[in-house]
């Protein structure tokens, strides 16, 4: 039915930052974000991950979980020293390869869950919510797309990749305000589906939700999903330059660079 | 204030699949579907139903109560023997007529009522779900879009009038785990409006929303209901060639061929 | 950080049907409509309501509260008798007025609040909707866009705006039936934020919500909140001349003429 092919013993398993694992009998892989201290999505760590995805589409995986292997961080978003005094080839190369990261895992053809077990802030929330499903470890963690809260904007795919989970009010005032919400807060606006009080619940919940996909044929699900996530998928496809240039154009303004040089600061103290 | 010229009594009353009459002080249409054993939707079913709307325009009805004459079952959906082993020139004109008949029912400028009065799964839902009201009979029924459960998929159209009704996230989910909600679980995710224990009280209830529009204007009404549903609807009349390319295509593929074979084979059962 | 140049002194101040001040301290400002008895929007109040937040844009202002200083009315919505028996060219100014004044309240660069100190129909209820949060006084008032009851229609970008709050499914059920929801319905709805018992908690509510931008940069709020109000924005923009044309013709009509001339009969009355 599928063939992992040794994928758990490729060399990404043990000195990695992302450990890869299929389960033989169910098909489930599960990617484990490893990437001390706090799962920073930088340019290779995102290139790591959508090798792996595009590795388990090629072993036709019948369904993957997302989680980290860290202590108390799910992942903290986009490595913020990417855009700090960046160099602007690296700079439109990260940024590239988090579009095509994100395009890859939001349109899986195979269902993904992510095992929320830690602070999931801005790209940490953005990847929560690209995958199908989301069970969260409560109660003391947070997660949210907080951008405005370091003077920055979620592109509009951010934007419309929360507007698909928790509708347009709910994503306005969230974006916005840049609020991070608990998981009991999560949970009631529908930005978690699941509160767990650990990651073993969450993974047997998680495992769970994807044996709802045992008897569906992948392809019905994949042009099903593919479907419904089209329209924002399609924008991202239509505006990749137009999206690089926003970014390279704002992320380098001064004001944008005091704010974050501003915020680095604050995380060394 | 509208015509029935005498439509109970027209040959579709008694001999017919489809049975319609018109309230004379009200202007209330009942079309009742009674095509043993399950309502299924074959392409001369269909071509009566968007005769039947057709002929309420005409006549200028205030509303419409869509109901099922038969025990337990609302109606099962299309016919799934249109699709198995189909005659090419068949296939084509049984979907154009359910495109066209959804079109109708999903723009009629009187509104509907879907009483759902027995399981209503996959083109049963749609049709529930293109009327501007669900009143749902329970609690042993089911409702849903379960066509990932049959190996085939819900094209564009059915998906965006339930996230009409439901919004992107729960029809999301409900699409692609091609999931059955008991009365209940519609009620409590929206895709019903309300639950009643029989099917007299679901007509009561019914018609007592159509009192809702006993001093709106008909051409307020019609016009205020086509702005709203004006995206869908465009979007299936741009496309419907590519959405007829696509059915056939697909329906015709060896590998659905060996689902619907499966399915119609576990039917027999 | 803002500078109000005596706003508050300016000739709107005193003999004014508007009455703006901006909080020093916050930097909040305050537009309360005082236009005798119902705050109806007629060509010269709107042109009056947009020439302020204009000012309030240039003095660059952290939020603004928008209120009613009458008893029991928030604001009417559209003044009814610039539709009937209009001078076709006032007509049309008053409907271009009324675009722009929305395209301006919509996409304010601050945060905006409506305290809802009174009943909201139509219009009164849009403006509501159009501010990024609502506090609406309870129990006894009620707000929602009830054209149809008029026998008009509310135009595309009006139910868009609903959408936006409530989303698709309830905005249509609204829509049709032209229903008014008394604060507790609407607050069960969405389409209000919260329900206190009087102004002065409605004004403190609001300005608490204003709170959460203290510390977020005024441009990131900007580009985050256009992003996201920019496709209702943008259908206005490209169909202006379309939508005045829509409303040119159809006011002008015997039939809403008629249904009109009623509706201010019965108000006499």
């Amino acid at each position: 039915m599928f063939k992992t092919n040794g994928f758990i013993n490729c060399r990404h398993a043990s000195q990695s930052m992302l450990q890869s694992t299929v389960d033989e009998k169910s098909g489930i892989a599960t990617m484990t974000m490893n990437k001390s201290p706090v799962n920073s999505l930088n340019l290779e760590f995102l290139d790591e991950i959508k090798t792996h995805l595009n590795k388990f589409e090629k072993d036709n995986v019948r369904g993957m979980i997302l989680t980290s292997g860290l202590q108390k961080v799910f992942c903290a978003g986009l490595d913020i020293t990417e855009f700090y005094n960046p160099n602007p080839d690296r700079l439109a190369k990260f940024w590239t390869t988090l579009q095509d990261t994100w395009l890859t895992l939001y349109t899986t053809p195979f269902p993904t869950v992510a095992v929320i077990n830690g602070h999931s802030p801005a790209g940490g929330c953005l990847f929560s919510m690209s995958c199908d499903y989301r069970v969260m470890v409560g109660p003391m963690y947070s997660i949210g797309l907080n951008e405005t809260k370091l003077g920055i904007v979620a592109p509009k795919w951010f934007q419309d990749t929360m507007v698909a989970v928790i509708g347009q009010r709910k994503a306005e005032i969230s974006l916005t305000t840049g609020r991070m919400y608990t998981t009991d807060e999560a949970l009631q606006i529908g930005l978690v589906d699941e509160s767990v009080p650990d990651t073993d619940s969450a993974l047997i919940q998680g495992k769970q939700f994807l044996n709802n996909f045992k008897r569906i044929s992948p392809w019905a699900y994949k042009m099903t999903k593919n479907i419904g996530r089209q329209p924002v998928v399609q924008w991202l496809i239509d505006n990749k330059q137009e999206d690089l240039d926003f970014v390279m154009k704002f992320m380098q303004s001064p004001s944008v660079q005091t704010s974050l040089g501003n915020y680095l600061q604050s995380l060394k103290k």
